[in-house]
Parts: structure tokens; sequence; C-alpha cells
């Protein structure tokens, strides 16, 4: 397969650096073609703002997701963007692997979602009709496409659990599996995850590595996490409320998957 | 009242610049003295790295988290990182006002988040032990002080109801809400919301406008959202899962409210 492995950590002798490396070895060896979006190596620019587009100037004020659009559609987005864009085509499978900092992503890596993710790439995408409110959440360019996230915590599992303090985890990436990533298409496998990353030993790295390694091996095959399809009858178009007689009484972000 | 402003949004003449301007005006015209961070317009830097510390060149390994110890303890801080520090400890109210990009802040303001809150300062404070685990989660630098955020969505408000598709506002802001201005110690207000940015007119921003002014006006006496306190007898200590007999038999984010 065609794997992009998109990573964000600034220090490449981390643990963060090790794993990366690590997987990138275990899939080249495994047969796979690999693409890398090392973002800090990469001096990756984080910040939206007009110079994304090559667009000839004008008066008008910038509208960020009108100006996307445009760039996207005649050309003049600029050539990191465009880089991205081919990158996330050529994939059969995207891994993102970053530490999470204040319980999401570092923002150079949100910076890359903003910028790669044009207005009729990522979204804005598709038909608007009774039946059908635009490509997105199951649909859309990057669909049949899977992606996994690979994130090291600081903090302990036991605060990630589902009565844990900082949130559940599933939850705390709800944003990013649900929103990022399952938004434009993407089956989304569960992550990967490694808790009090700052507590590592030759042992637990083993473990850890192994761990990680099977995941890679299975990338195929895991059942990608269940995510509602927008389109296939279970939301109230346009309202996109999840139907009455589905998770019956229920609300709370679980309510989206199957 | 003294208020900080954080603000991110690319362009002056939006909606959400018509918003800052709006709040500002009115909270000065009310008798607070107000400092704004308006990061697009300061350039600020988004990505945490080493050049984040003014500390001697070593050939040891970037560690974020520790080079941010050692700089905020030994005043090798960067400069930019210190101000916005001081507009903090300043602050009796801080405000941040940003469009929801892909479910979360732009990635300018989670840099600042990123590299304003160093340890020391936002994490890493007080003592840990079998019944206090560290200042954080209603304790903290800045306890005593309260937050509130100001956000725009392209989306409607149905798409974010409790069963709505992109899950409920509430739940996509708990990593911001609880995770990043809980944490250090604030008292959070309910956010300030305004659904379908893209679709506004004179009537519509009039009505978002006075309901803004409404929400400056009470800052003071606005009741925060009830998260419950890490150290006040809701968690077991050291693992950090509230206890059976509370939200008894429930998980997901709200169990974490009173």
């Amino acid at each position: 397969m065609n794997v992009l492995y998109v990573y964000a950590h600034p220090e490449p002798r981390s643990l963060n650096g090790a794993l990366k490396d690590f997987a990138l070895r275990h899939l080249r060896a495994a047969g796979h073609e690999v693409q890398v979006s090392d973002l800090y190596a990469m001096n990756w620019k984080a910040t939206v703002d007009a110079a994304d587009s090559k667009e000839p100037p004008e008066r008008g004020r910038f509208d960020p997701s009108h100006a996307s659009q445009r760039a996207f559609q005649n050309g003049w987005q600029s050539d990191d963007i465009v880089r991205e864009q081919e990158k996330l085509r050529w994939a059969d499978v995207v891994i993102f692997q970053f530490p999470l900092w204040w319980f999401s992503m570092p923002a150079i890596m949100k910076g890359w979602i903003e910028r790669v993710y044009a207005y009729g790439f990522a979204y804005g995408v598709g038909e608007h009709s009774d039946r059908h409110w635009g490509d997105r959440y199951g649909e859309g360019t990057l669909a049949g496409k899977r992606a996994m996230l690979v994130v090291t915590t600081g903090g302990w599992e036991s605060h990630y659990s589902p009565r844990g303090i900082n949130g559940s985890l599933d939850e705390l990436l709800f944003p990013i599996q649900h929103g990022i990533l399952y938004y434009p298409g993407f089956d989304v496998l569960p992550p990967y995850v490694v808790y009090r990353a700052g507590k590592m030993n030759e042992e637990r790295y083993a473990t850890v590595r192994d761990g990680l390694a099977a995941r890679l091996d299975t990338l195929a095959t895991t059942a990608p996490i269940p995510f509602r399809r927008q389109n296939g009858g279970d939301y109230a178009i346009p309202a996109l409320t999840l139907h009455d007689d589905l998770a019956r009484g229920e609300h709370g972000l679980r309510i989206h998957t199957r």
C-alpha cells in the first residue's frame, strides 16, 4: 500500500522520533511505499493567511474559506499545499503521529490541516439537497482511504479512561477522528496510544514498539471506528440531528458510532 | 476589571474583526482596563521549538517540557512568551475569540497556548501527594480569574446540538474549556457562540452584537461552568477517576460537571 506518515515533534532524538523512525523502517520492510511529512523538519507554515494563495492581489477583504476555494479551483494554491494534497491523493493509508499537547494535536499539525484541507478538497464537496448534505462524514475526496492516529501522552491511562478526569481519550480525540478525519471521507482506525511517555525504559519501549508494529501489520484489516454516515439515513436532513429512534434518549459523542 | 482579549482572525474587516472591535469599545466604555493579544496582527509564532528559550546552547536533545521548565525557572523564556504571561497575571478576565476551524481553535491560537503555558506556570504546579495531585483543574496559577470563549462557526446550530452530527459544541469545546482553561485554574464561563457566521446581515448582526454586549456586561456575575475540582474529593487520587458514587454508572464528558 501507499502510506503517508504525517509527523509532528520538534526533536528527532525523542520517543516520538524513535517511534516514527521505527514505523517507517517497519512499513518499508513490509513492502509498502512510504512518504513522510515531517512537519518540523519541513518548517511547515502553521498559519492560514492570504499568502496561501497566488491569487492576484485584490482590494477585497481576505475570507479564508472563499480564498481557499478560489485558489483550489484556479490552481493558485501555494506549492507546499499542493504537494501535501498530492500526497493525500496518492495514499491508501495516512498515519498522523504526534504528542498530545493540551488535549489536542500540536499547532503545527493543526496548521497543516487548516491549510491542506482546502475548500473543494476536504470540505465544500458534493451536492446539497433534501437527501444529501454534501459529501462528508463517510463520503468525500478521501473516501476509501484509511487513517490512524499514533499519540503519546504524558499523563496516565486512568486519567484518560471513561471516568478519568481529563475526559476519555476517545472523546478528546473526537474533534480529530470524527471532525478532521471522518469528515472528508477517511475510514478511521482506532488510535495507537502511548501513555506516560516521559516514563520510558528499554523494556517498556520494546513493548510499545512491538504494539505499534502489530498495528502497522494490520492497517488493511483492522476494523474502523463505526462512525455513522451522514447521508446513510441515520440523520435528518438538513437539521443533521440523529433520528429519534436511534440511540433513543441518549446524547453525547458516542451516539455517532453505530 | 482588567480584561485580556486574545483574538485570532487574519482579516480585520471580517465578522470576527467587527465583533472584536465592538467588544473592545464596549468593555472600555464600561470602564474596564483592556489589553489585546491580536495574534495575527502580532505575527505570533505558532510553533514550539528550541528558540522559545534563551538557554545557552547545549548538546542535549530538545525536550519541550523540560526546556520550558528550565526557561521559566531561570528567566530564559523568549520575550514574547514573558509578555503574554504578564498579561495573564494582570487580567481578571480573559476572553478568547476565534472562528471554529476544524472543530477547534485556529493553529495560531493553539500555538499561543502551547508556548505561553509554560511548565511551572500553567502545568507542573503544586505538590503531589496521596491527597493532592498538583494544582490543576480548579487550582493553579490562574485561579480566581475568569475566562470565556467567543466562537463563530460556519455550520448550523442544530448540527452542533446534543444530537447533531458534529457533536455538541460543549463537548467539542471540552478539550479547550476544561483542558486548557479550567486546568490552570480559570473559572470558565459558558461560551458566546455565533452559528452560520457566513450568513450575516445587518439585522442579524445587531442581534449578535447585542447578545455579546449582554455577556460582556455580566462577566463578573455569570455563573461558571460547574466543572468538578480535582482535589475536592470527587476523584480518586492518583487514578483520578470519578468516585463510583458520583454520576453512578455514567461516563462521557458531562460527568465532569456537577
